[in-house]
C-alpha cells in the first residue's frame, strides 16, 4: 500500500517496500520556552532555524504544531504553513489537537498533507474525517479511545478495525490512513514496546496499512536516550513500521534509519547508503583541509 | 528454553527471556597475518590482549579459534583453552571446523562449553554430536548442508527439523542445541536479511531454539560497517535472536544490543543500563579532572 504526500513540488511516498519516511519532530513549541515567547509575539523567524536543521539532517517530510497557550492557534498554524512552504519543498504534516487548527491548516496548505492526529473515538472521527476527505489528506490515527491507551495488542487491534470501518464509510482510501501503534516510554513499563512491536506486526499482516509512530518517546526519562531510540527504529521497521516523528537532527539516529533501509532491502546494493556515506566523508575532508 | 554455559567458576544463560548473550569474536586469527605468524611460532602472547578487549568491551562469553594453516591446530587449540582459562572467568566458544581440534578443545576445557559449529549433513553430526554428548557440551549448528547454503526460509526450516530430529537421536537436549539462522553479507543479495529474520522468528515460533549468528558479516563490502551492525542486532533481537558472535571492541555495537535488551523487556526499568550509563560518566569525569 503506497501513502502518497505532496507539497506543491515534491511527491513523497511511505509504503512497505520503500525507504522509511522520516517525519522532522522539531517544529513544535512544547517544552521550548523561548520559542513560545517568540511565538506569542507573533515572531516566526524561528522557523527558518527549525526547518533548515531538520532538512538537512535527513527529514523526508516536516511535522509543523503550534500549539501554544494564549495564542490563535488556528491563525500562526495557517502563518507558519505558509512560510514553512517558502522555505522548503518537504510535504508538511499538520499537527494540532483543535479542529480550527487543522481546518485552517488544511485550507492553506498546497499539495496533500498529512494530518497529526486522530483517536478512535467516534465524535473525533466525525469530526476530523470529513476535513480529511474534503482536502484529499491523510490522516494518523491512534488506536486509543475514551477509556485510554489500550495496553494489549487485541484491543488496538479492535480498535484499529473500528478506525478502518470509519475511514472505509467516509470514502477515504486506506491509503490515506496511517495507523499510529502508540509507543510508550519502557521506563514505565518493560514490557509496553513488546506490546508495540506486535501490534506493528499485526497490522502489517491483517491490513498492510503504513504506520508512523512519536519515536522520541520510548526513551522518555532514561539516560542515553539516542541510543535507546536508535535501537528501537530498526526493531520496529523490521516489524512493519514504515515512517516515524522524530528528531531528524542526531546523525547516530537517523543513520540507524538508514542501515535498516540497507538491511530490509528498502536501498538494494546500498546506493543510498554509499551516497550517504561520501558526503560523510567530503565534508570531513572539506574541514580536514580547510576547504 | 535456557542455554547454560559454564567455565570453571561461571554460568552464563542464554535464553529469550534474557538479556542477550555477546559471543566475543576476536580470538581468532583470520585476517590477521602478524597473529598467524606469531602463532605459528608457538607465541601465544597477544591473547592476552585479545581476551582483555572482548571481556573489557562487555563480551558474556569468548569464541576462541586457533585456525591456522601450518599448524598442529588441536594442539594449539588446546594451549589457547588452557592459557585463556587462566585470564577470564567467562566461558569458552570453541570454534574450529577440524573435528579433532573440537575434541582436543572440549578434552581440555574446564566447564560447559559452546561448540562454534555443526552443518546439517549426517556424516558431521554423526562424527560431532558423540563428542558433545558425551561432554555436555552446547552445539551450534547451521541449517545448510551439502547442496549449499539454502536462501529460502521454508529451506532453512527443513534442514533444521533434521538437526532437531537428529540431536533428540544422540539424547541431547534441545537446550543444549544453538541454531545459527545464518546472515549473508546484504551487499551481496538485498532480500537476504529479510530471510534471515523471517527464519528467526520461525524457529522461535516453532521450537523456541535459542539462535546466535555471525553479525559482524552482514555489512561485509560496505562502507561504514559499524552502523549496519548496529542496526542488525536490535532488528535481530526483536524477531528472536538470543546471541551473536561479534566483536564486542565497539562500543555503538554493544550499546545498541544492551539498548534493544532494555526496550524488549529484557532489562527491567534499565537498571544495566543505567549502571553502564553512570560508569561510562565516571571514566568521563575522571578523564576530565585527569584522575
Amino acid at each position: 500500500m503506497h501513502t502518497v504526500l505532496r507539497s506543491a513540488t515534491k511527491t513523497v511516498t511511505i509504503g512497505h517496500d520503500q525507504p522509511f519516511c522520516i517525519i522532522g519532530e522539531r517544529i513544535n513549541p512544547t517544552g521550548r520556552k523561548q520559542f513560545q515567547l517568540q511565538l506569542r509575539a507573533n515572531d516566526l523567524s524561528r522557523l527558518a532555524i527549525d526547518v533548515e536543521q531538520q532538512v538537512s539532517g535527513g527529514a523526508d517530510v516536516l511535522d509543523v504544531n503550534m500549539g501554544v497557550p494564549l495564542t490563535d492557534e488556528p491563525a500562526l498554524l495557517g502563518r507558519a504553513i505558509t512560510m514553512i512552504q517558502t522555505l522548503t519543498d518537504l510535504p508538511i504534516c499538520i499537527d494540532s489537537s483543535i479542529i480550527e487548527a487543522l481546518q485552517v491548516g488544511l485550507e492553506t496548505y498546497q499539495g496533500k498533507a498529512l494530518v497529526n492526529s486522530m483517536t478512535g473515538e467516534e465524535d473525533r472521527m466525525d469530526q476530523i474525517l470529513p476535513l480529511i476527505k474534503k482536502h484529499g489528506a491523510v490522516i494518523i490515527a491512534l488506536p486509543n479511545d475514551a477509556t485510554g491507551i489500550p495496553m494489549t495488542v487485541a484491543e488496538r487491534m479492535t480498535i484499529t478495525e473500528k478506525i478502518v470501518r470509519t475511514v472505509e464509510k467516509y470514502g477515504i482510501p486506506l491509503e490515506d490512513l496511517v495507523i499510529d501503534p502508540l509507543a510508550m516510554p519502557v521506563g514505565a513499563d518493560p514490557d509496553s514496546l513488546k506490546v508495540t512491536l506486535e501490534t506493528i506486526h499485526s497490522i502489517r499482516e491483517k491490513w498492510g496499512l503504513n504506520m508512523t509512530l512519536g519515536a522520541s518517546n520510548v526513551s522518555f526519562g532514561l539516560p542515553y536516550r539516542h541510543a535507546i531510540n536508535a535501537a528501537f527504529l530498526p526493531a520496529a521497521m523490521s516489524h512493519g513500521l514504515t515512517s516515524a516523528v522524530m528528531d531528524a537532527r542526531t546523525p547516530l539516529i537517523v543513520e540507524a534509519v538508514r542501515a535498516a533501509d540497507l538491511l530490509l532491502g528498502l536501498d538494494p546494493w546500498g546506493s543510498n547508503w554509499i551516497t550517504r556515506f561520501r558526503a560523510l566523508e567530503a565534508s570531513k575532508a572539506a574541514l580536514n583541509t580547510g576547504a
